[in-house]
């Protein structure tokens, strides 16, 4: 290992440039062939894949980054992560990870010499091989390369609480102009210099997308350099190997730059941490040293820093400086090193390169012979031996052990993850009585009651739990979380602010995506956490949570994965409750998006009240692997169970509330048979049950009603398409086989017709809920629209229970009175009727 | 009206000054206010709304810029619109739009007096009423304040071949957050300074989100300048309000930049005409002047411009200069000129003026002093007469007629929209048959075909259709609109470029939400346009979508809302053609996202072939109000129906393909009752399901197969529930009641089911589709994968007729066997087994 050195040694450069030529040989050798890895022969037809379906044009300069941080590893031990954003990185991150050995420690089939060489370069984007991006199946990865934008996001969630590591992030420049990405450069306002580890990102100008240029490659340096100021950064340009260039130049600038960026980081790291130290003896600071701290040279007066105020606007005393982190900007030729010219046409520095530069190479001698030119010019007789095995000087840049990147538990997080420290949730259990004892029902924010146990999990986990939000934590109702922690703020603060500070566990910006890949970041780094927003709008991340759950499914067939906490969304500003916000606020169809994954990934809870909400959390933050979508109000409404009641009623997901019911026991103690069952999950639907099933008990005591509340959505599922569904007998026993089952649910009625279509009793199902009727009005009036009041259900117990309305020949025409009852008094006084306002069960 | 002037007279701003405060005193009274609207006595408990659920926070800064807007339209007579993007502006902008006329115009029982203005306050988030958010009821909005981010995508999709428009965008420091409208700045590298219009966007600091404050708020005026900078706009900062500053002063800075802005906007328009002009004759130019243009003084030599070029590259000689436009930093407290101090905490210029400042004011005496003493110091006396209607000052700053923000049509497209001139897309049709004129299955692309088509669709409306995508368009193969137009871009150009040019009809960038929004700002001023993207990636705009669906849903019950071109997805890289890409890029989730949305509003076309294509995307391009989804593969798949075939089929939606199956027809002539239907829709899945009839046909000739595709998924619901749907007869008709159906279908199988579950011959229905089982692989792997491939179509027939297995014992081996067969081949040799690569029917 060599020591720390000011400006980089030439003789080091020319190891980065063998890993560098080695890489981009892999690299290539991974798209075209399926024999002769060693080019040991001339390469024939035969050897050749018969469908070329990677990827050529990013790979050089991803090749290029991580030569340079083996080079920064092995000189400083410092903890890094590669964060490899570009699409189609794939072929060339494997590459590295299998110069690194990781790759054959982690998957010994893919041995470190020829015949491994030959099984990884046959394996790429081949069936029952490995895909062309960046994935899972790579060591190192904590970023999927398909979808575009999440790279960054991704980083800055990996070092939140990881003082010492630092997160490089090379960014595409097509994956620049998505708008997660866009926004995500502002994440260095919500990371605290001093607990927080650092992103250096890199954002490679190759020039191209798949057809066209790309924007901040087509802009003057001036306004990009300006672009990166204005995000916070400091710009370092770094811009070579057009027309032929010696990339021994450009390798010396890149080195030149990589220690400057880290003499800045570590400078800015020294001056936070003394700035910290030097404000009071009671703050959070001394959270140990960056491995290489001082080793390159910095000091704390070279750090850069912020510190004039906002206009018109007067800064705390506590407003110490925020550093200006560096960044890299890397403009180098799109398919750098790959052929200049095909068949009379440009291709490295076009977007010729993106692809396969050389097609045909089967049939085609010329394209052939260009191949076999292109590989040799890496000159892999000085790489890898006669056995394939990467030669010795490829070992002088290789870090030891887990400082390889490809091998950092930061990138395999369950490795590092333990279990949270869970205070007992039945301490915050709320009575479902009022005063008297006697009626369910006390009206209760269920939201509140979670926060108060949200606050002890902060505070029993203060550096591996974060909540995080679109500027909802109160009014949500879990400020309680405010108690015992602060948001997370390096912008400027002022004296005016309230539970905002350089440091603290809730994380809040108005950017879904960036909040969804902030966490995403931090789980995949062995961490937990929770995301609270609003339901209509998590369909702004029904992408990203796509590819999470795509994630957790291809992680979960890889055995050297270890299992990460669970991704728990809170959505607590629901459909049912957005009568201020109107018809832009109401949409529950994310539950739509979610029952398309694999069922074994994802877990949706409808929490009818305050203690099962409490259950239902307490489960969610102790599982791992899978996507755990949590639905509760954050409005009053009433509590029904009491905490023995909600343990119960989650562990068995669905059941029978008797007490709500009038169709009782029988002599055996089983459920006795009801004339129709009242069927019900999310809270606002439990509410307008309830209120049905009192009034047919008034005023219809003939009828025998069921009700059956259901809090785990999945189990609706038949036990054959999700591990949590019912058997068919044990749904029967809940709903019946033949008796009208009158459903009230909380999103779309689709929804419940699909996991149920194939049950017994599905002719009987007739189910209410969101039918896309939504407006500014009052909660029972949006109730009302879209049919799921408890006059409305009255009625269809009316409509579907044999002989009921014929006995009852005006019973109709009254509730259908009573509806309209209730609309023309909102509509004259802006406000629900007293009637359909409170609810208490059983008076 | 006044001339233009180089620099505003004080006079004028006395007259702004008024209108600001008129539109903050009916700000106020809606959010507040049942009755004494003119304060004519002293304001009671009951005259305040029971439930205060208006937003306060945003909207003086809305009504200040609208009344400096006014002073520049009737100085200079332009054409402006006003897009608003804060949350919660809907007051605001409904006060500027009733003190222009517009409301009371539109809406009459609003009357533009006290009585008008009674009933204007008390609809305001009531019952029955408007909500809070600038929405479809608004006069002259084209933007949903609800979910946050759009508006900047708005503006630029406006002024898309409007080159005399300047489109206003106020846009959020909240909203600024979002990751689309982080990426929205760059769209000034999209716009054509000589063809298109002008976006003036005023970026509103007030500093604070809900409960937060803003990032770029809280950033130094040096980082904020070089941010915006960076994204190529010349920023002009205006500052004040702070501390009780008089509005004044802040107004004569205001005029001044506004003055300054319009300036730069001229010139900058002359500077690229004459650029334009000097280049070529041939060049495009020459569209019109600006209204003002010159009128205020502005002079070519005044231009901003990027002239230098991106290091390391040349520009070419047609790379004329990209003006820097103006934009506005306006920085103003929120909640400005309300309440100061509330029970004291202060109020104004922090969070807590949000919402409404003063809560509980039927119970609070001292807040409803408070409210009084509020309203009175805009002067209300002053503003209105004793009959409520707006003083005569206020007619001197209201622009006539179209000219008012709130009555242009440029806000109300479907005034301005013309159809398309569209050439008879028959004369692409392609002939099914194979050379030899005996079997159907020619192999083409269907969307190389349609582009042909397409690019006489940008031939024959040069200013009003545009195609839009993420840099897919070659690769999605409708690369033939490049014959006749070329992709806009405003940033640098080279030589090397191809169909790159200042104008063009074709825009891609690498953000889909940009890409959607820019479509929707495109339609919603009366223009015509298609999205081409991957499946998979269209769920990045998923709540997108959902928001343009709910506008269109309001903007139908509203009567002075011309109907607008229909949303036209062309999704064209699907999940069955993903193979190369992997995992991440099989979704076809989208489908299920869009038929939550009310039945009326969406169509769904699952096009078989390229006939079928083409008369589908003919018959979208026609539709208003309605958002199209087509999914159509870009490879090569068989061509099935002539055209006139795919015009019945596209008419029907769904048909039986006699000469597809083996069932045929009984002596009436109508269809034989089959053994087994065989249903389809998606290429792929249709593909193999007459490869399935074929082999059933060939191997188990006596069973009697009918084959019926379906093209327009609607159909498969109930005619109740949509009103493309079948009714029970016609569904039965095609599918039997109770004959097994084999529903081979592009999407998750559930979907099927969930639109299908009460026809009578469900409980026969058995789906194959996606089960989220992907990969790199070849194609035919893909479709095993998810049961979807002909061999398990036989083998489900076989487990389904009745008797078929037992009297072929060994059939069921022989078929998975060629399905293990296959999957051997193509793992062996990486590509498809030659059995299952092509396919003619009838050989």
């Amino acid at each position: 290992m060599t020591s720390a050195s000011a400006s980089p040694v030439s003789t080091d450069l020319e190891v980065v440039d063998t890993w560098w030529r080695a890489a981009n040989y892999l690299t290539v050798g991974q798209i075209y062939l399926l024999d002769n890895p060693l080019l040991t022969r001339p390469l024939a037809p035969d050897q050749i894949k018969p469908r070329l379906l990677g990827h050529w044009g990013t790979s050089p300069a991803l090749n290029f980054v991580y030569a340079h941080l083996n080079r920064i590893i092995r000189r400083d031990d410092r903890d890094l992560i590669y964060v490899c954003g570009p699409g189609h990185g794939g072929p060339a991150m494997v590459a590295n990870t299998w110069l690194e050995g990781t790759y054959s420690d982690l998957m010994p089939a893919i041995e470190r010499n020829g015949g491994g060489m030959q099984k990884l370069f046959r394996q790429f984007s081949f069936p029952g091989g490995i895909p062309s991006h960046d994935a899972p199946n790579v060591p190192g990865s904590i970023n999927e390369g398909g979808e575009l934008g999440y790279s960054l996001a991704h980083a800055y969630g990996a070092v939140l609480d990881n003082p010492n590591l630092v997160a490089v992030c090379v960014v595409g420049d097509g994956e620049a102009e998505t708008g997660p990405l866009a926004t995500s450069w502002h994440a260095n306002k919500l990371i605290d210099a001093v607990n927080d580890g650092v992103v250096l990102p890199i954002l490679n100008l190759n020039g191209y997308k798949i057809a066209n240029p790309t924007i901040l490659a087509r802009i003057d340096q001036d306004e990009l350099l300006s672009l990166f100021r204005g995000y916070g950064y400091q710009p370092i340009v770094v811009a070579g190997g057009y027309d032929g260039e010696d990339p021994m130049a450009v390798h010396q600038r890149m080195a030149e730059a990589m220690d400057e960026a880290f003499r800045l980081i570590d400078a800015a790291k020294i001056a936070a941490r003394a700035a910290a130290s030097a404000a009071a003896a009671g703050a959070s600071g001394g959270s140990g040293g960056l491995g290489g701290l001082g080793g390159s040279g910095g000091s704390g007066a070279d750090a850069p820093g912020h510190d004039s105020t906002a206009a018109g606007q007067s800064a705390g005393p506590h407003d110490a400086a925020r550093p200006a982190w560096p960044m890299i900007i890397l403009r180098t030729p799109k398919g750098w090193t790959g052929p200049k010219v095909v068949d009379g046409e440009p291709v490295e520095n076009t977007w010729r390169a993106h692809q396969v530069p050389l097609n045909g190479v089967r049939e085609n001698p010329e394209h052939l012979a260009q191949l076999q030119e292109w590989m040799e010019s890496y000159g892999p007789r000085e790489l890898f031996g006669d056995d394939g095995v990467p030669t010795g000087i490829l070992d002088s840049l290789r870090p030891v052990g887990d400082k390889r990147m490809s091998a950092s538990p930061f990138a395999n997080g369950g490795r590092l993850r333990s279990p949270l420290v869970l205070s007992d949730h039945r301490a915050h259990a709320v009575s479902p009585s009022d005063s008297s004892g006697l009626a369910r029902g006390a009206a209760v924010s269920a939201t509140h009651v979670l926060g108060q146990w949200l606050a002890e999990v902060v505070r029993d986990n203060p550096h591996t739990w974060r909540l995080f939000g679109p500027d909802e934590t109160v009014s949500n109702k879990l400020d309680a979380v405010f108690d015992v922690t602060d948001r997370g703020w390096a912008a400027h603060l002022l004296d005016t602010d309230l539970n905002l500070a350089r440091s603290g566990r809730v994380t809040e910006v108005l950017s879904e995506h960036l909040l969804q890949g902030l966490l995403e970041g931090y789980l995949l780094t062995g961490r937990h956490g929770v995301l609270n927003t609003y339901e209509a709008f998590v369909h702004i991340v029904d992408s990203m949570f796509n590819q999470h759950a795509k994630w957790l499914e291809s992680s979960t067939e890889i055995e050297w994965r270890e299992p990460i906490s669970s991704f728990v969304y809170l959505l607590s500003s629901h459909v049912w409750r957005q009568d201020h916000n109107g018809f832009s606020h109401q949409d529950p169809g994310f539950l739509d998006v979610v029952v398309n994954k694999q069922a074994h990934l994802v877990r949706i809870s409808l929490a009818p009240d305050a203690n099962t909400l409490l259950v239902v959390a307490s489960k969610a933050l102790r599982d791992t692997d899978t996507v755990q979508v949590i639905v509760a109000g954050k409005q009053e409404q009433p509590a029904w169970l009491t905490m023995d009641e909600a343990e119960a009623h989650v562990d068995a997901g669905a059941g029978i509330w008797h007490w709500a019911g009038t169709a009782g026991l029988d002599a055996d103690g089983s459920p006795a048979t009801p004339d129709v069952v009242l069927a019900c999950a999310g809270d606002v639907p439990t509410l307008e049950t309830l209120a049905a099933a009192d009034i047919l008990r008034r005023e219809f005591p003939s009828v025998r009603t069921r009700v059956v509340n259901v809090v785990d959505l999945m189990k609706l599922q038949d036990v054959r398409d999700h591990p949590h569904g019912f058997t068919d007998d044990e749904f029967d026993a809940l709903f019946t086989t033949d008796k009208p089952v009158i459903f009230d649910f909380h999103g779309y009625p689709s929804l419940v017709h699909q996991l149920t279509y194939h049950r017994h009793g599905h002719d009987n199902l007739h189910v209410r809920g969101f039918q896309e009727r939504g407006t500014t009005t009052t909660p029972f009036d949006m109730a009302m629209l879209n049919d799921i009041d408890r006059y409305k259900l009255v009625l269809d117990v009316l409509e579907y229970v044999p002989g009921l309305a014929a006995s009852n020949p005006t019973a109709a025409a009254r509730f259908q009175g009573l509806r309209d009852e209730a609309r023309a008094y909102a509509y004259e006084h802006g406000e629900d009727h007293p009637d359909v306002t409170g609810w208490e069960f059983g008076r």
